[in-house]
């Protein structure tokens, strides 16, 4: 015996709507909402986690979910998501919250932070800690919400057309990189600008750009860059780069709530979901790598760099908390939140591969 | 402007039989579903994600998806919950895969094994590899459907009451080890068992067994067992150990589409949670262990240790492929995953972690 137990409501009618009185309304109306992404049509990975969303609350929802999606291709502004979101002329927006740093400073730190925290580390904060919290706080002035959109895992350091063998041979480096990672090259001499990816090959291959750094082997080998900047070099800069929904409060607000939940969970598993997708095409394609690409040379920059890089940032670091309270509650709670997890990071998964070197020679 | 369009249908109550003919039937029953776990009565973290499932759910589906959970406390057979879950006397479970090996000898390959993928591989292999095509071949012949139920990320080795210094000081130990990693010390001379986590603590103090592994930091210290067991053991044994959501496959069948797509989607978002939150207890209570129970021993099995268990892991492993083509498809296929996953992960996070090291001095 099965002990599915269908409660069949007498009189259906007069009843569901007593008790449903929130499907009534639910169930009488489609909620059409419009989504604008960054990407391009069919954009892989980064793309998928805003169409695995709209399905997934479409499918939830029975069709009263219905969320539309326009590519930078359609809407024209890869750029323009936080604006298109807050005006309202649309609902949804998948992006990275670090895009928007020259408008909203403090938006800059909830996406990745160079020599910051690792993929599960952040998630960790976000959730558990007081990462959502925070980002609120910068948000909702805006009449925006933001939640994770999605995370691409560790990136690597970018594609460079000569060797860094030196600090120097950062100064004057016309570098595709955004974030803090691309406040830190400019305190060391480079020149960062930010480049909608559909296009960043072209910028590199006209010498408007020296090097630049997209994401890693998830996205990057499709994108040809090793074919005019063959030097590809290990991360420092993006530990754990995660996308961003934004949505639009108003739109929040005049969902029901059963459609809203929809929402939330649909955003939440659709983002965790990129991350694991990022993870399985980073080893697949890097697998590959060595025998479609031959040519790629794999390096990771000079300690005496890195070394470099980091006073660099902790200096900005610094500066920037000193300038504005909210960023340093920001800062000081991901640098509390970091020292907790990392050590457990160390003790546990770190450990565990380093102990398989002692016992696989 | 805000672009929400609220599509309201004309002469509501026949146009939306139309338009929603799923609607019509599931707004009108409330489907109550039946789960029992193999935790006690508010049992944390583990007991969180069949919680956090079942309240999702309901929210989503604007009550007509109704869980209810038995603890053990009631049901009285954690270790039952395939039995009950397959005759239907539950829709639902919340257990772990290999707690059914003496059962179905195939199941013991869903959780974790030894020498394993750490958390994000594995969810690749599960996601984006094979793994939950391999799990259905192996759960459908039982009328039953399992899915990831919470990961508790990498765990530690466990608590001795004796160092464990050779492989001689394994002999005749008593352990409760569940899973692959059972069989590993009992090819070196070891007792190992299972006992349900509600009477581990009785059965360590006793002397039933003379050592234990639960889970790690984000479980293991509320337990106590440091009192009587204080040498604490790093993990090699379940990187990446993935609670289990079962599901009754006529439970499952009877759903209607959006009811069925909001618990698949709720379970899996609730497994994804419970690894963060697991990420997030471990760290906060590793920082608090030293001070809080400074007699802690934190000990690493010495290399030649290591090294006997994973020969007699490999050696099991090469026996249980060679026994069953479905065994050897399902080892086959994590081996060639953690291949290809392991060489991301070493060049990722990894060395990431690694080369802060370097700067840190």
């Amino acid at each position: 015996m099965n002990s599915l137990k269908i409660t069949t409501l007498v009189a259906a009618a007069a009843v569901t709507m007593t008790t449903f009185s929130m499907s009534s309304t639910a169930a009488d109306r489609v909620y059409k909402l419009k989504m604008a992404e960054t990407w391009t049509t069919n954009f892989p990975i980064f793309g998928d986690a805003p169409r695995n969303m709209a399905r997934i609350a479409n499918e939830m929802s029975n069709g009263r979910l219905k969320i539309t999606i326009d590519s930078a291709n359609k809407h024209k502004a890869p750029f323009g998501i936080f604006d298109m979101v807050r005006s309202g002329q649309y609902d949804i927006g998948h992006s990275a919250s670090y895009y928007w740093k020259g408008k909203v400073a403090n938006t800059l730190y909830f996406t990745t932070m160079p020599f910051g925290m690792t993929a599960p580390e952040q998630y960790g904060w976000f959730y558990e800690g007081d990462g959502m919290k925070l980002m609120e706080k910068v948000y909702k002035p805006f009449g925006l919400l933001s939640f994770p959109g999605g995370n691409t895992g560790m990136q690597m350091g970018g594609w460079f057309k000569k060797e860094i063998n030196t600090v120097d041979d950062l100064k004057g480096l016309k570098m595709r990189i955004p974030g803090f990672a691309g406040e830190v090259l400019a305190k060391l001499g480079a020149k960062p600008t930010n480049i909608p990816p559909g296009e960043l090959y072209t910028a590199l291959e006209r010498n408007t750009i020296d090097a630049l750094e997209w994401v890693g082997p998830s996205l990057d080998l499709r994108m040809g860059f090793h074919k005019i900047a063959p030097y590809y070099y290990t991360g420092w800069h993006e530990p754990a780069t995660e996308l961003q929904f934004l949505v639009n409060e108003r739109t929040w607000k005049r969902l029901p709530d059963d459609l809203r939940e929809i929402l939330r969970v649909s955003m939440k598993l659709s983002a965790y979901d990129m991350y694991i997708q990022s993870y399985h095409e980073s080893g697949v394609n890097w697998a590959t790598m060595k025998t479609d690409f031959p040519n790629i040379q794999v390096k990771t920059f000079p300690t005496p760099v890195l070394k470099a890089m980091k006073k660099a940032n902790d200096e900005l670091l610094a500066e920037a908390a000193a300038k504005d309270p909210l960023t340093k509650e920001i800062l000081d709670s991901q640098k509390e939140y970091m020292k907790t997890a990392r050590v457990w990071t160390n003790i546990s998964d770190r450990a565990y591969l380093e102990s398989l070197d002692s016992i696989s020679e």
